[in-house]
């Protein structure tokens, strides 16, 4: 039995956090299957047993459950020695990244995709909102990695992991993802890491 | 001149977050008035010397500045020894919730408010969108909350402020609150603590 169990699926940039930080570090661990796309984080019994909030990532480790990315990357970052902050300042750096990441850089692209490409809603209101929101919160981000190569301290930690989560994911929101130069160069810069795989290879996927 | 000095407007939830544990910690603070409505936090000014992320709230304290609310929160906690983690295990089951906060509970909320109720843009499909997202996060919230007086250790602590952020707002975003019967009680016992104030009391407002 592998040392971790990480609840997810492909689809999921969330997942992709953990997933990605667990192979980067190279972990003993497994991909449990959650089909979210049958509902399965919405059933009761779910959400009773693995996690009330309903979402995906959920880690298993020595006993203990960990659910929400950012909390499931530090935990990693403490137990692994990796990737992790060097001091108190720069523990806040990561983690004010990291909220902001879930508050706004991932919210909103991982709604406007899973609405606009997965669920293949055509252009409506709510892709033309989610699509303003999600480029905002992308220019801010573009525009602190014009200063740095990582998102803090100049070196990858789970604040770039945390931000990564559906960077990769190959949908076409409609976004002109070109025009985030220092995205897509942070972008290269994650990608040529030792380990680095592309979410579709990291975890299971349903047949849509 | 006060020890503490945060950047918000009364308008703003995730500003009322910081105000309010300022208050109840009975900290001696002011605020800044930021001109949300006419575009401060956009400018490129702002944006450099205060916050790059473009948000409120921003606490300054000590030579530091300290920007997203759990981070002020948990700052907070720390530095008054009032309302923070007991141990290892209740500061992750805090920042659990503070996470789900920032992604979802406020998130939706605040953003259909916004458009909704001081934007006055009337019904939409974003609106309607909005409002399915925000009700499922109260959905969630009030099935904790059926359990517990508070949502973590069974005392106030950092968590309830964070997610207290819109709660008390009074504009109509077309949620039936009253029937997150959990929810309303937690909203009393919250209002019922030594040193609470309505956001609008506590924070300079904007005459819109």
């Amino acid at each position: 039995m592998s040392e971790f169990k990480l609840h997810c699926f492909a689809e999921s940039g969330n997942a992709y956090k953990a997933a990605l930080m667990l192979e980067l570090t190279e972990q003993d661990w497994d991909p449990v299957f959650v089909d979210f796309f049958k509902g399965q984080t919405r059933e009761k019994e779910w959400r009773e047993q693995v996690n009330e909030q309903g979402e995906v990532p959920v880690l298993e480790h020595a006993g203990q459950t960990l659910t929400q990315s950012a909390l499931i990357l530090e935990y990693l970052a403490e137990h692994t020695g990796q990737f992790g902050a060097r001091d108190a300042a720069e523990k806040r750096e990561i983690w004010r990244w990291m909220l902001f990441d879930n508050h706004k850089f991932t919210a909103y692209y991982a709604a406007l995709r899973f609405i606009y490409c997965l669920k293949e809603s055509g252009e409506t209101d709510v892709t033309r909102f989610l699509r303003e929101r999600a480029t905002a919160a992308y220019r801010i981000v573009d525009a602190h990695l014009a200063n740095t190569p990582f998102m803090v301290g100049g070196r990858l930690t789970i604040a770039d992991l945390s931000l990564a989560g559906y960077v990769f994911m190959p949908e076409d929101t409609g976004i002109a993802l070109e025009e985030f130069v220092h995205i897509e160069a942070w972008k290269g810069r994650i990608k040529a890491l030792k380990g680095w795989q592309h979410p579709y290879d990291l975890m299971p996927r349903v047949a849509l």
